[in-house]
């Protein structure tokens, strides 16, 4: 069933597996699932936000986090925007998915919280990191 | 008048302003304020909680944030457990000060933030972050 799922991917942090969040992001999208935040995913997207107001971006992705069904993070770049945007949608009682590389350091603000609806996964290749997406999604959907 | 501050920087992030966290939290120290998170600049004690589990640092971490009557947030590096902690003191209420160096580039989680608890602040040198420090505990403790 298609479900309306809030990407979140750094974007000031750096974008060293902006290559993953386009792998991600165009999957789910392909298999029918409306991704709210689906330009962090675009450079062209990004650089044409560039001269929004910051307060129209934080406002738009907050309302983004508030109207999703699940949120999908990638977490292996270190991210302020990140970290706010998982906090927000774990207290919000939202279903949570943070994935990452393996032989990252991963913080304990993630690793260590045992909220009900947070799921932490760490992947090694795009098809385990699949895996871990489809069997996210496929417990929230049955 | 002393008060409890929850100091919040970058750990699994990068410590690459170890330096001003150190700085930042003595000096508070020496104004006589109780620093519960003093470790963030403990390169040692760091290192001794190492092996803890990462549900009670987390547990820990999230009590001193409820616990603290402000936070001050060294946001020059970015970091998912700052957003975190930063993003569970401003939904709390608490009196938030963030703080980075001029030049970089910040979250628009962050910047875009209009929450009347939250200050950002830009510095170039020490003496302006001890100046924006005191100005944000002088407007708490007036």
């Amino acid at each position: 069933m298609p479900m309306k799922i809030y990407f979140s991917g750094s974007i000031s942090g750096g974008r060293a597996h902006e290559a993953i969040y386009q792998h991600l992001v165009a999957r789910l999208q392909a298999q029918g699932h409306d991704v709210l935040s689906a330009h962090v995913a675009d450079p062209i997207a990004l650089e044409a936000e560039k001269d929004m107001p910051p307060r129209d971006i934080f406002e738009r992705d907050v309302n983004w986090v508030k109207e999703c069904e699940a949120m999908i993070a990638e977490v292996s770049t270190p991210s302020l925007g990140v970290g706010y945007e998982y906090a927000l949608a774990v207290q919000l009682g939202k279903p949570v998915l943070c994935v990452y590389r393996s032989g990252l350091r991963l913080s304990k603000m993630i690793t260590g919280n045992s909220a009900p609806n947070l799921t932490v996964a760490v992947y090694a290749s795009e098809t385990e990191l699949d895996e871990q997406v489809d069997a996210f999604i496929a417990k929230l959907t049955c």
